[in-house]
Formats: C-alpha cells, structure tokens, sequence
C-alpha cells in the first residue's frame, strides 16, 4: 500500500515539474525572443501577407528547461534503478547532445549528407550503455525515427511540428498508462517512458502555445531533433519500439512520399510550400518514373503539361503530405491546414492503437 | 600480471584517442572557420596592426571532438565501474552542458549576473549523482574554479587561455602519475581523472595551433567554461580537489587582483588590455580605498594624478595579471607577453607540486 502512495506522490512530483516546465517555457520565450533576431537567428513567415520576422530555433529554450527538468529528478529515490544502470544518464546525454547539434544546424545550415551524421554522433551516449547492459537487440529499429521529424518535412506551417509531436507524445503516455495498471514486467519500463514524456508534453506545449497561428516564434530544427530524439530514446530504453513506430505513420508516409525529392529525382525548392515546382524538359528515367508512379496513384498533381502546349517544362505540385491535403481538399487557409494536418495525426494514433492491440498478432511474434 | 598488461592496453587506447583527437581537431578548424564568420561568430585581434577578423568559440569544435572521444570510452570494459555509478555519465552530461550553455554565451553575451547561474546549472547532474552515491562532502570546493577562467581574465592575447589551461592539465597528469605506481586506494580516482585529462589535452593541443601567435582563431567563452568544467569535473569525482586548487595559483591571484572591477568599483572595459582606464573625479570611497591598498603593494601604477595638475580624472592600469606584468617588466610584444605568463603558471605547477608535497602537513589534515 505504501508503494501506492509514493508512486503517486512520484506521478504528482513529475506532473508538478510539468506544468512548471510548461509555464517557465511559455513566460522565458517572450523575454529571450528579442536576443534570437538579434543575432539573425530569425527567419521570415512566408504565409503572412507581411511576411513578418519571427525568432528562429525556440526549441533551444524549450529543450533546456525539459533538460533541466530532467536534471532535477536524478536525486528522486526511486530513480536509483535507472541511474544505477546508466540508462536514465545515457539517455539525458544522448538528448541534450541531440539538442547542442540541432542548434548548431539551425546556426550553421549543415548539409544534407553531414545532417544525416548528427543523429548517429547524438546516439552513441545512449547505445553504449545499452550494449553494455542488455546487448544489442531492440535497438536498430527506432533509429530512422530521427530522420523523420526535420526541415524537409513541414517546415513553414505554424504549429505542426509541435502539434504533431504532443500528439504522438499524448499516445504514448496513454499507452504507458495501459500498462501500470497490471502487474505486468513491462511496468518498470513504462514508467520510465513516462519521466522522459510527460515533462516533455510540459515544455512543447509551452513552445506551442507561440508557434501555433499566427506565429510569434519558428522552433527550428533544434525542436525537431529534440522532439526526434526523445521519441527514440524512450522508445528504445522503455522497449516498445515497435508500437512507438505505429504512432509515426504520417511522419512514415510523408517520408516516403518525399523520396524523389529527397534524393534529387524532383527539383527540392527549400521551403516546399504551396507553390508549384517547375521541372525542365527533358526529364529523366527516373524522375519520369517517379512521376508516373505517384500520378498512378493520385498522389501529385502536373498541371502545366499540355501535350499540345509548346512549354519546356511541367509543373507539379511539392511532395510533402500538406500538398497532398491541399490537393485533395482544396485550397484552406494555414490555420485550417494545421488543424487538418492534427486531425489526421490523431486519426492515424487511433489507426496504430487498433493495430497494436487488436492486429498485433498478425504482425509482431512477442507481446511488446 | 595480466592486470598490468591491461591497464598498459587502456593507457594506450587513451592515449591513442587523445591523438586522434588532436589531430581532428587541428584539421577541423580551418575547415570550419569560414562557417563561424559568416554568421558573425567572429572577433576583431586588436592586438595586430590591421586588426584581422577571427572566428570566435572556436571551443565549440575542440568540446565537442573531445566529447565524442569520451563517449567512446564507455563501452570500454573497464569503465564498468564508472557507469555503474554512473560518475562518468554525469561527469559528460555536467560537461556538455556547460559547452551548450556555454557556446550560448557566445552566440547572445549572456549578462553577468545570469553567467554566473550557468556553471550551477551545468553542474545540476555531476552533483545530483555524486549526492545519491557518496553523500555531501568535497563537493563545496572546487566550484569557484569554473569561474576563474572566462572572458574577464584574459580574453584577447592570443594563446593565454589554452597555454594555461595546458600547463594546468600536464601538472594534473603528473600528479595522476604519481598515485598511479603505489597500491594506493587512489589509484582507481586517478584513472578516473587520466581518462579525462589525456583527452582534454589531445583537443585542447589541437585548437592551440591555430590559437598561437599570430591567432587564427579565438576560442571563445565556450572554451573557457569547457576547460573549467573538465577541471571541475576532475577535481571533484578523483577527490583530489584541495590539490587541483593548488594549480590555479595564478588565476586565483588574478580574480582576487581584479575585484575592485568585477565590482565595478572601478570602471572595467570590454577588453582590458594595456590600455589605461580613465576614472572621473571625484572618487567615491570604496573605489579611493581600493586604488589605495592595491598601489600601496605596488600593484598599480597611477598615471596622470599630479597633484598640481588641472585633470579631472586620474588614469590607472586595468587590473590583471597581464598588466602587472607588463608593468613590472615593461613594454613588450604579445608573443612575449604569452611566454611570460604561460613560464608564471608552469612556475606556480611547480610551487603547487611543492607545498602539495613537502608542506602538505602544513596546510591539509588528510594526505590527499
Ligand atoms: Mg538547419
Ligand atoms: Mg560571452
């Protein structure tokens, strides 16, 4: 009975640092936000008719405060099993460098090929201690997870970032909430997903209160590997990689709707906003291919393309999922898209927690 | 005797890092510098006659090799016991975070009063985790030494901060050594302390050879938190924190000369190179006592404050090392005026080495 007492007391303590968390993050940007433009580190709203400026990078604030968060819970009793096993330190030392290289990819613009290092660098804290502890399984999978939060995906729309990582974080508390009920094994491993979480959905929901429409702040690519990086840390160290992956399929779809841009088959504009890419004749194989492929399927749009028309070039629309939405529901303003860009991603978490837990045995041997 | 054979194996990983280190960091810098000027992460070298623009924070891609060489030491089979504990990861955690706090600074001049906050912020986890595991003691001491290195000692004479810093590091070694031949019980907190150092100096040799006369990097206040911490962090989990104390000799005299204008009690430019400081008559008090105390131990020298004369301002030198230096041994150029000062530290190693072993019964109860 005791036990059930002070595990609330420690779920009131992490629910308390939270909502600090929250508020903290919510009343420091205002007060910070000057410094950033300061230093350049701003970037113009391309969706305003002014086009205003607006602070760049937020998610650096954001992302200390929930560190700091962390800091604060080491001392915790019952946290001596984490920090016993170095999981609950490699895990912090992966974030935080996870953290200080986003922010120095916001600074710096680091390049394709170089970005796709930092979340390999960021991991080795965290894969160490885990190798030495528990050997090799589990891991490689949540890996790609990384890549799929980034600037090449939604970067421009005020709020989905954010938005779209509270609601993944929100399933994964009400997944781990499904598991402290029992007497389940998987219980110790729940908890800790919900240290690294809740405080988490504290701090982004102070951000988001600025990033979402109109934007008074952009989070930066700092945010994206921040959000990135705690997904795949939980996911690893709590063990349910596998349904965590379920919770991504949007961020999944867009990312391989994205391939002919990613790797250079379709010209990549670096904001894939709603304007049109235009592609000089003659084309090749490839982007042909590629082309006829999503065309097949409904998933682009050419226009511009008139067999009798004498243009040397075709216009189609930007690969990215809020294209898509726009070419399915037609034109909507920004705020409208955001919410439908939310509504999908809740959609698609009550898709994964069917899957999990009704389908599981058609696609996952174990249990977890 | 395998043992031996061992820790002569884990000696020459160290050391092998160490290198590899040196080297990364040596040909990482100029590749990177153009990076950190376009986006002003720069400084003018007003020692020079043309006044060149250098980068700044050069510190940042010294701390960040030297982190990725620390995380490859955990899966090491040896460092068993420091992740146990977890004394090694909170050691990297404290130490990052002050590199990110501390590259921050760079990037925003983080105002003084706050600057003092972050050293207490970056030491949050190393404090929590020696808390949980060996209760309070030899933590007090060594947290004013992060203060000592920093923007307002030495900040503009090209290669000071690292010759300094390096002197300090091999004086380390060597007291490492010395412990490391006995059966002493110490033995395993000064492998600790190898396995920060070797490394640190590997990185830190390799910024030195662009920061060196003429300097075509400066490295920044992120330099100086990152050698500060690592120290710290030494000092504190080998415990040998009363000795470590003993090697900054120079700097504590340095902090303790500069207090009239940390304090503002005299006025303290950005830079206080040989440039004289103009104070306004009339003097307040605490500002007439100071100048009083410091020129009657020959400390500063008043310029222009004939009695007769019709200024209203008195000129002194600013108060640092560097220009005490210069004013007992006269003018000299920058080059010369680093070697002074960088044979004053190793001077003051040997003084350490001598009251920490021949007068220790003097000054410390305990042996170590
Ligand atoms: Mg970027
Ligand atoms: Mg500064």
């Amino acid at each position: 009975y005791i036990e059930q007492v002070l595990s609330r007391i420690m779920n009131l303590y992490k629910v308390g640092f939270s909502l600090l968390g929250c508020v903290i993050t919510w009343r420091l940007i205002p007060e910070l936000k000057e410094s950033f433009i300061k230093i350049n580190l701003s970037g113009k709203d391309f969706n305003k008719i002014n086009k205003p400026v607006v602070p760049e990078s937020m998610g650096i604030i954001c992302a200390t405060v929930y560190l700091i968060c962390l800091f604060l819970f080491i001392p915790f009793p019952f946290m001596e099993w984490f920090t016993d096993k170095g999981e609950f330190l490699s895990a912090m030392l992966s974030l935080q460098s996870m953290v200080l290289l986003g922010f120095v990819d916001d600074l710096f613009d680091i390049r394709w090929r170089y970005k796709l290092l930092l979340p390999t660098i960021a991991s080795i804290p965290l894969l160490m201690v885990y190798y030495v502890n528990f050997g090799e399984t589990h891991i490689v999978l949540p890996i790609p997870l990384r890549f799929l939060f980034g600037k090449y995906i939604d970067l421009g729309i005020n709020g989905v970032e954010i938005g779209q990582s509270l609601i993944i974080a929100i399933s994964i508390v009400i997944n781990d909430l499904l598991f402290l009920n029992g007497s389940d094994p998987a219980v110790e491993a729940h908890l800790f997903s919900l240290y690294f979480i809740i405080p988490f959905i504290g701090v982004s929901l102070g951000l988001f209160m600025h990033n979402w429409y109109p934007s008074r702040v952009f989070v930066g690519d700092t945010y994206c590997y921040f959000a990135g990086m705690t997904f795949a840390v939980v996911g690893i160290l709590a063990h349910f990689s596998k349904t965590m992956i379920l919770f991504f399929i949007p961020q999944i779809f867009n990312f391989a709707y994205s391939v002919p841009q990613l790797f250079k088959l379709v010209e990549c504009p670096r904001h894939r906003m709603p304007n049109k890419v235009k592609l000089q004749k003659p084309l090749n194989l490839p982007t042909l291919l590629s082309l006829k492929i999503f065309s097949t399927f409904g998933l682009i749009k050419i226009t511009k393309n008139d067999v009798g028309s004498n243009l040397d070039y075709i216009e189609v629309n930007n690969f990215t999922l809020l294209n898509l939405i726009l070419l399915k529901f037609g034109p909507m303003n920004e705020r409208t898209l955001t919410i439908c860009v939310l509504i999908l991603q809740v959609l698609s978490s009550f898709l994964a927690f069917f899957i999990r837990y009704r389908l599981v045995h058609l696609f996952y041997e174990k249990q977890y």
